[in-house]
């Protein structure tokens, strides 16, 4: 490994953000699921987490930019699986959901420990899905079309989340554990 | 035409806003440019603007969201052409490229007539169109990856831009000429 490389590597490891992720719920496209853990990547998430129906791995296409090797994705094989390891770990769960109790995702608050939850790209965040959030979270709207593309919704909110986390300092200091953080240097470093 | 559907045309161009629009530089993958329209429908673009290098019609996918029928599209020969057409009608152009020179995305000012430049999933930025910008802004990158995808760059951007612009109260009065939006009315109407 050159100086640079492990310089990069080290300035990387020192954002990572180990209390901010996404849940995918049953994305299937591989074009929206690079773009959202490419976005995960430039925001620091540390690891990603996925419900995929068919049981299958879940494939990446070119629009990863190559971030799959950068943010872990925990594949998890059904939705109360997913948010009961979640909220284990400390996480509140902001559902990306288009109902009534839904509040501008301006109005939340990240910098606590927060999982983004998303939706299919056809059927959105299942009935499940949002009973089991904390909040609903919605991205006003002022056109003729009702949603966006799931990948750009995850960005929009990811971004807020990066903005509030800058403003509180949480990437001024190191974030993950020692033990974790020796771990992943190592392989990021000789994968 | 009922009277839903009325009131609904009527609510989304009473938001319409001529004056921010993006420029797409040789975004060619149908998915990417029928994102991007999606979200520009969602902040208000009347009309979004495309430079084509191999002179075909733009093609959309599914992920448009039917959104090609409400934003406009207008597809110039060239970048220098596209460029002139926007500064001659007020525009500043803001070009979304990772330069030295570029700024933080956030500190720029999208309540004035502004075109948001985009580029290619390849190459970027053309040093073209670069030059002609009237500035560069960049949304800052905290992980292993470089840039973001471009359908991503230009949502993050847009809905910072329909932030500003909602705090300035550009959404609360009629932004189209009358002319405009009595034409626009009727062919969403009647189409
Ligand atoms: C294409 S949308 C699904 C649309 C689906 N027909 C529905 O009604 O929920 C895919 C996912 O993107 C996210 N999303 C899209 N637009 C959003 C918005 N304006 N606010 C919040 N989340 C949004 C949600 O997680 C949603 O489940
Ligand atoms: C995939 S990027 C192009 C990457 C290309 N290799 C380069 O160096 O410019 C496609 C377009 O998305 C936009 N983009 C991506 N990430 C960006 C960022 N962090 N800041 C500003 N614009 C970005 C830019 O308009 C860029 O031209």
């Amino acid at each position: 490994m050159t100086p640079e490389r492990y310089r990069k590597l080290r300035a990387v490891l020192d954002k990572r953000q180990p209390d901010l992720t996404v849940l995918m719920e049953n994305v299937h496209k591989p074009h929206n699921l690079s773009a959202i853990l490419r976005t995960a990547d430039a925001v620091g998430v540390y690891e990603a987490h996925a419900v995929n129906p068919t049981g299958g791995v879940p494939t990446y296409n070119e629009t990863s930019g190559g971030s799959e090797k950068w943010v872990y994705l925990r594949v998890h094989p059904d939705i109360a699986t997913a948010v009961q390891h979640l909220k284990e770990r400390g996480f509140l769960v902001y559902a990306a959901h288009l109902s009534d109790e839904a509040v501008d995702y301006r109005a939340v608050d990240y910098t606590r420990p927060v999982a983004v939850l998303l939706g299919a790209e056809k059927w959105g965040v299942s009935p499940e899905a949002a009973a089991l959030a904390d909040r609903h979270i919605v991205i006003p709207m002022m056109g003729m079309v009702q949603s966006l593309n799931v990948s750009v919704a995850a960005a929009v909110i990811l971004f807020e989340a990066q903005r509030q986390r800058q403003a509180a300092g949480l990437y001024d200091r190191v974030r993950l554990d020692p033990e974790t953080y020796r771990r992943t240097l190592f392989e990021w470093g000789y994968p």
